[in-house]
């Protein structure tokens, strides 16, 4: 067979040869954009020379501050194929961390949406490597700021030839990059090669994973500067799809307008989101019933969820997992063709897990021996994976990526366990789990049968170590205005008796104000565990 | 990302980690063998074992002489998962063709059906690299032959270990090979990668090619000998899609009746055998409402084929086109989203179609100086492909691979045309096509047209040599029975005048008995050739 590189080029020449009259929409600042994808490549081939005009060369960095719309498409596809790497910045980092990743990953330009200006602003004093800063918003005029040297992103374009001749590249060449928030220290860099996001793109289309389709109209509201976008702008271009772009700073009511509007089939984002167009689409303002499914993933999307999506809506949650260090596509939930009799209560328990394995990829659930568990939907591990779009270190982090990438696996720090169908739940994450006297207990677990309470608000459970067991379970429980002070500890000890193995009930339970939540709204155990440090260690 | 190897292991372990319960079914000598892919991945570990103890090395040759079944699957990934080479061996060759193949190839074992031993002994004296015969059957008894040494397939496999290591391959390296019949001198061989074959199966899968999922039950009537069955057997099994298999010499009728009892939703084969089978639907015996479509490739589909199938069985054909050089799927017939609302003509103008090109590979069409023709649905050029899954040479031919891949193209042979949507239609093999004062005439569209006059049995369109024009076309006709003697030349050419251009109307009409065929029955316009070469030199 012939010696042909898997590169980001054959899908955009695609999207141009046969699918030009095909639409790319954005909810841009002053209404609806849109174009074709004749336009749209004809805009690629003007960044291009943009590029070059700036000095970029093969290899370097170009950093993106952007929101998801057709310029940063335009980015995902102008960088990589004219030789550099898409940095996609992650605009809900603080202002160290963006310092820092820009300064680690050298970004060369920084391609910042005009409202995202004060982010740059905030940093750029930090800043080692950037030698040019390009405005982007829906005319050439520039914004007024304190970035130097900078550029209207409209501006250079309208200026630029349509004509670019884009180099022949290997498919190991890097195309793109993202740095994920580490538990401690700096975020952590993940290179993407041409070849993984050209392989990622076919896994992800087949009708047994994402399904998608030239005739599909695909609303991505996952970021584009996190993992890609779950790689649906790639997809998409390679297949002609229509892409429905929601611009900057969309509420759920712009998500529900916009899907009502440009008729979206497809549209994907993380359980946060789909909670809250939930309530707007109840109101009936909106048209949902273009949409065939949602995807859902980024953190687990509770039972309930897709409950509710199915009995007010009609509408299938698609559950999907997957992280930066996987591109990040992993596990699709869809029911196997010999599932369909399932009854109702069954569907929902298996849309509940993250799913099977998409093809391409090898996985195993290792316990901390290494050994595999079985998979009897009970026996719990790390779930660990190995394939042609999954990150082989991270990047310039030899000694950190030891660990994480050990063996040829990348162990991704999920315990799950695996029914006998081949369906993976994440049990926890493997830091969050509570080793006690041998047996593993689920934090998450934990939480939402306390959560279950009338009286909690929240909970969030961790491990304090213990001198016999190793470790054992502390409950952090907020209570409801109404509930402080009358809601005892034994009330919830008592609650939990019934619903969860003894071992696994908490050995304190601690009410608090409020959980401390990290910059995307997680429970930040990591601090828990600090206030708690002492208190454990002197009960221990 | 990681160095992971795009091999037949990952779609073969996928199948039996993932699918184990899932079905392969054969319509074997005995009547309906069915069993799972569990049962599938121990046998193919067998069949691993049992090549070792047959001396097969990696990078071996092994041949099969064999009909569509479940033995031959294992085959398909048994050889090339233990590192050996699969060689497809097509049962309709001549004598002396098949053992030029089996000693180019220098294949050191071959398995070979019970039925077809008589084509194994008929070439087995010439056989100079041939260590083992291996006969297959539905019994562990040997069958009486010449063969020597010979052994049972069931025998062999019964006393091997259904464990074995597959070991890691490069993707780069063989897994396949198949011989091309060519229009002169011998066949010629083509080498398909590991990688090849997996890029290929990730694109016969989406939906917008083949659209193929675990819950379609797939049934090739397309060879295995032929060009990997149309990549049907690996991307199956790489998506745990049931697998029905038509087996020994299976008649139009085996077909319907298989496809009734084991509710067949894709069938794959040439337009003859759809032919035939239209006829037996016809009757009413058989159920084919199971089917969502028949894929069909290998020659043109007629429109009358297409329009046959929607009015009298609602069926839709799927036009595919691919070579053996091209592993083969390059182009399929799916309308775009936005022409959905074509009047029925118009669809079936498109269907009558190759299709447009799937994603992943790269075309151009040029004329006789090397330029691109415009895609404006008239104007003819060669089809050049490129891509992952295009061959890059004939095996150990270096000299006649020279033209047909020169400059990084596979130089496909066939005309074609190219409409403003990118729909190919092929109008002639380049062979045929004549040349006549700068123009191209299609000799298949001026067949075509001369076969609808009511006197026609069949006409074949060759090219002879002219002084002035080049080339001028000379129409071989065959009458019916009943107008042998009083239909003459003028009535055909009058006949002709209003539907073709001037300039194609043919110098010559030769009324003959019957038109030469090749061995799968094309018309054989070398043997015409031959005998008008001299004919056509006294009039020119």
């Amino acid at each position: 067979m012939m010696k042909f590189d898997l590169t980001l080029r054959v899908l955009l020449e695609r999207a141009n040869q046969l699918f030009p009259k095909k639409e790319i929409i954005t909810r841009d600042y002053s209404g609806t954009f849109r174009y074709t994808y004749a336009d749209f490549y004809k805009r690629v081939n003007r960044l291009a020379n943009t590029l070059k005009e700036l000095g970029v060369k093969p290899g370097d960095r170009v950093g993106t501050l952007a929101w998801n719309h057709h310029r940063h498409l335009e980015l995902y596809f102008g960088v990589p194929c004219s030789g550099a790497v898409l940095h996609t910045l992650n605009l809900r980092l603080s202002p160290d961390q963006l310092a820092y990743v820009i300064n680690h990953g050298e970004d060369k330009v920084i391609f910042v949406d005009k409202d995202l200006v004060p982010l740059a602003e905030a940093v750029k004093e930090k800043l080692t490597t950037v030698k040019h800063f390009v405005v982007m918003s829906d005319t050439e005029e520039l914004p007024a700021s304190h970035l130097s040297p900078a550029a209207s992103y409209e501006a250079l374009l309208s200026k630029a030839s349509d004509q670019y001749d884009f180099p022949d590249i290997d498919e190991w060449s890097t195309a793109a990059m993202c740095y994920t928030t580490a538990t401690t220290g700096n975020p952590k860099g993940v290179e993407y090669t041409h070849r993984g996001l050209v392989l990622h793109s076919y896994t992800a289309a087949l009708p047994d994973a994402l399904n998608i389709s030239e005739s599909d109209r695909i609303m991505p509201f996952v970021p584009m500067f996190h993992a890609n976008a779950w790689g649906l702008p790639f997809v998409c271009t390679f297949l002609g799809t229509t892409q429905v772009f929601p611009g900057p700073r969309p509420t759920p009511e712009d998500i529900c307008a916009v899907i009502d509007e440009h008729k979206v089939t497809l549209a994907a984002g993380v359980p946060t989101i789909w909670m809250g167009t939930l309530n707007v689409w109840e109101t009936g303002r909106y048209d949902h019933t273009s949409l065939r499914a949602l995807i859902c993933g980024g953190s687990a999307v509770p039972r309930a969820l897709h409950k509710a999506y199915l009995d007010k809506l009609g509408l299938p949650i698609i559950h999907a997992y997957g992280m930066t260090e996987t591109t990040p596509v992993v596990l699709v939930c869809n029911p196997k063709s010999y599932m369909q009799d399932m009854n109702e209560d069954d569907k929902l328990d298996l849309a509940s897990k993250q799913g099977i394995l998409v093809p391409g990829l090898e996985m195993k659930v290792v316990n901390e021996d290494g050994n595999e568990v079985p998979w009897d939907g009970r026996s719990m591990g790390e779930l660990l994976v190995r394939g042609p779009w999954i990150a082989k270190e991270y990047y310039k982090e030899p000694e950190r990526s030891k660990p994480a990438f050990a063996d040829g696996w990348l162990h991704t720090g999920d315990i799950v366990n695996v029914d006998p169908e081949g369906y993976c739940f994440i049990v926890d994450r493997a830091k969050d789990l509570i080793k006690s006297g041998g047996e593993w207990i689920s934090s998450i677990d934990l939480e939402n049968t306390i959560m279950a309470h009338p009286a909690v608000l929240e909970a969030a459970v961790i491990a304090m170590p213990h001198d016999k067991w190793v470790e054992r379970p502390l409950a952090c429980v907020v209570l409801k205005e109404d509930h402080r002070g009358s809601t005892t500890a034994d009330e919830i000890i008592h609650f939990l008796t019934d619903q969860v193995p003894k071992i696994w009930l908490p050995d304190r339970v601690e009410f608090i104000e409020e959980i401390p939540k990290t910059s995307v709204g997680k429970f930040d155990k990591k601090e828990l565990r600090q206030i708690y440090a002492d208190v454990a260690a002197v009960e221990a």
